[in-house]
């Protein structure tokens, strides 16, 4: 996701929050990868807004995007700045109305905020995984989550919520859970990364990779890949973004300037724009996670994995109620794709409503303020309810 | 542009071209910039086919796009593996007929292909320019094309023909020499970079500044910045595809594997097939070139440097008949922007014809294999030379 939503222009908010931490999975008794690794112990950093009923059956589970993390909503401290990422969302009377559920947002295994990633401590060499962490996958993010639930002694999520990278976890836990998951809503997301999406993430890849300072993953304690992941940031914005979007937002505009300089340097405001979300970025995200995960969301595939190259067989075990949301101009994952995941979950008589919804903004639309989108969850999420 | 044109399927070509040198602006007489610095002696290479009538009335002006050169057509030699980049289409009997027409492609000023650039010696130091070479423009391009022309004793261009980089080299034309131009064929072109064609050009600027190597510029004694330069390229490579070009191109197919391999490394086609295009890229081009000719492309803007903002009074001027070229799949030019052109165009009483060619490939389209664009040319120019 590009960026922290603005705080909440009503002025309402869940309040502070506590980031809290669980840590399961032994190194005697680890978590298993897909890709036949072992991990452990695993910690995962979480956050929860609202209560849990009596029968514990108001759960709403919100997945973050790639460079998200567990803080939704609120605020940690009366003094921040800025609230959890999806504040606009998530609070008393909001889309998702942290008075009517228990909302808990999990971060993902492989990130840098909070949770076991590559930047954590590796037991056996007491020095940071780096590159000797192993590559994860969405399915792998979704079997910590499960743990987690497990220690929260949740059995039933009334709704599993989230966009981008978010949204492939949604999907995996309806798929892999399918007894657990009475509804989700996967947000501008995809069934199966594309070439075109895997392309982006690679250059990017290849970029912080290319920075001598990245010096292969084992730089903790020297000389970040800086230029690298702001370089990276940069390829990725330009893709959360539309043409329109940019249009719109900067034009030709020039930057502090009334005419060219003829010089090398950001003169057109688009330039410093990236230069900026990159330079923020490298403030809070480390390097190696940004690989672990596009590569996690570049291995996302669910017809290969779970229906032997059908997308229908892939959700054939599913019983979740969907609404599922594209937005008009997001060219990362276009509608078509979104479409393609609505067929088959029809074709397997699945109860699923889907909207693309009118957006000038690009992928990153889910994450902006916008009226539609919020009906669309509140509504959904009541006729959910009301099924009990 | 992506690659060279395969070799003529019908085997028919021109045949052996030669590489022709034309310099000129003396050091007491410079090429005045518009950035009101000076260059001289400015050097362009060029190339010529098919024979001049003795009206001088039967000439084309070819124009190349960012990464191409002169050698539009045939082969230097008789060893040669592939012809010039635009062969499937100039030659005899070709769109672009060499049995009629008297076919010239200039290179550029900044390029790194036998014209003056920053690889160039600066007779000042006898150094390498690197990055104390002026910024240039589409116009200065087309001023030291309108010096090459003046020597070859031409007043009259048939049809200037060229896409994206080599298209807003045309439109250039059309407007600063109007009475020269009697055709203008733009392909795949904009009359102003949009903030997304800024925001790749400036990320992959980055990607060359951000390698040690490049050292501001002044590496032709020592280490290149080849890593900066292959990944500039792979960005490049992205837009010039299209999602649907890659999907049908690549899909998901692993590289020379059958099951993922959990490791970091290109393992997917696309990725593999990017990588490619990047190493093969340092071997003939120039990295300082690169942001020289990137930066003019994204200074272009007709309407705000002839027309005080209006695209209509930017075309004012202009008497050509112009036969502009889209394609739908075109994401950094897209066709919007083509028919912008084209209403600006008519508002001013040109004849205009306009064609939105279907294709899934995306902006490289106009380079490849394709009867349509063969025939609109060869139907257009047929036109024009029948007014005579």
């Amino acid at each position: 996701m590009s960026e922290y939503t603005q705080s909440d222009p009503k002025g309402i908010s869940v309040g502070i929050v506590e980031k809290q931490f669980f840590t399961f999975a032994k190194k005697s008794d680890p978590l298993k990868l897909e890709s036949g690794a072992s991990l452990g112990p695993v910690t995962l950093a979480y956050e929860t807004c609202g209560t849990l009923n009596s029968n514990k059956s108001n759960v709403i589970l919100v997945l973050h995007a790639l460079s998200g993390d567990s803080h939704m909503a609120g605020y940690y401290t009366a003094h921040d700045a800025r609230p959890g990422w999806w504040d606009l969302m998530i609070g008393p009377g909001k889309g998702i109305d942290t008075d009517k559920y228990f909302v808990i947002c999990s971060n993902i295994v492989g990130s840098c905020a909070g949770s076991t990633g590559p930047a954590s401590i590796d037991p056996e060499t007491r020095k940071e995984y780096a590159t000797h962490f192993p590559l994860i996958t969405i399915g792998d993010m979704v079997e910590a989550q499960k743990a987690l639930m497990d220690h929260l002694n949740i059995t039933s999520i009334l709704s599993a919520i989230g966009g981008s990278v978010g949204g492939m976890q949604v999907l995996e836990w309806c798929i892999r859970y399918p007894a657990m998951i009475r509804s989700a809503i996967p947000l501008a997301t995809t069934t199966r990364h594309s070439a075109l999406a895997i392309a982006f993430n690679e250059v990017a890849r290849q970029s912080i990779m290319a920075d001598p300072n990245w010096n292969q993953g084992h730089y903790y304690n020297g000389k970040k890949p800086d230029i690298g992941l702001a370089l990276a940031r940069m390829i990725g914005h330009i893709t959360y973004l539309s043409d329109e979007s940019m249009r719109l937002k900067f034009g030709r505009k020039l930057q502090n300037r009334s005419a060219l300089s003829f010089e090398f340097g950001a003169e057109f405001q688009v330039e410093s724009y990236l230069q900026h979300q990159g330079n923020k970025f490298i403030e809070r995200f480390d390097a190696n996670s940004f690989l672990y995960i596009t590569k996690a969301a570049d291995y996302f595939d669910l017809a290969e994995q779970y229906g032997n190259g059908s997308l229908v067989d892939a959700f054939s075990k599913c019983r979740a109620k969907f609404l599922v949301v594209s937005y008009t101009s997001d060219w990362l994952y276009p509608t078509y794709q979104s479409k393609e995941m609505v067929k088959a979950m029809k074709k397997n008589n699945l109860d699923v409503s889907f909207c693309e919804i009118e957006s000038q903004w690009g992928h990153d639309a889910f994450l902006l303020p916008g009226q539609r989108l919020e009906n669309l969850i509140r509504g959904f999420l009541r006729s959910i309810s009301n099924d009990n």
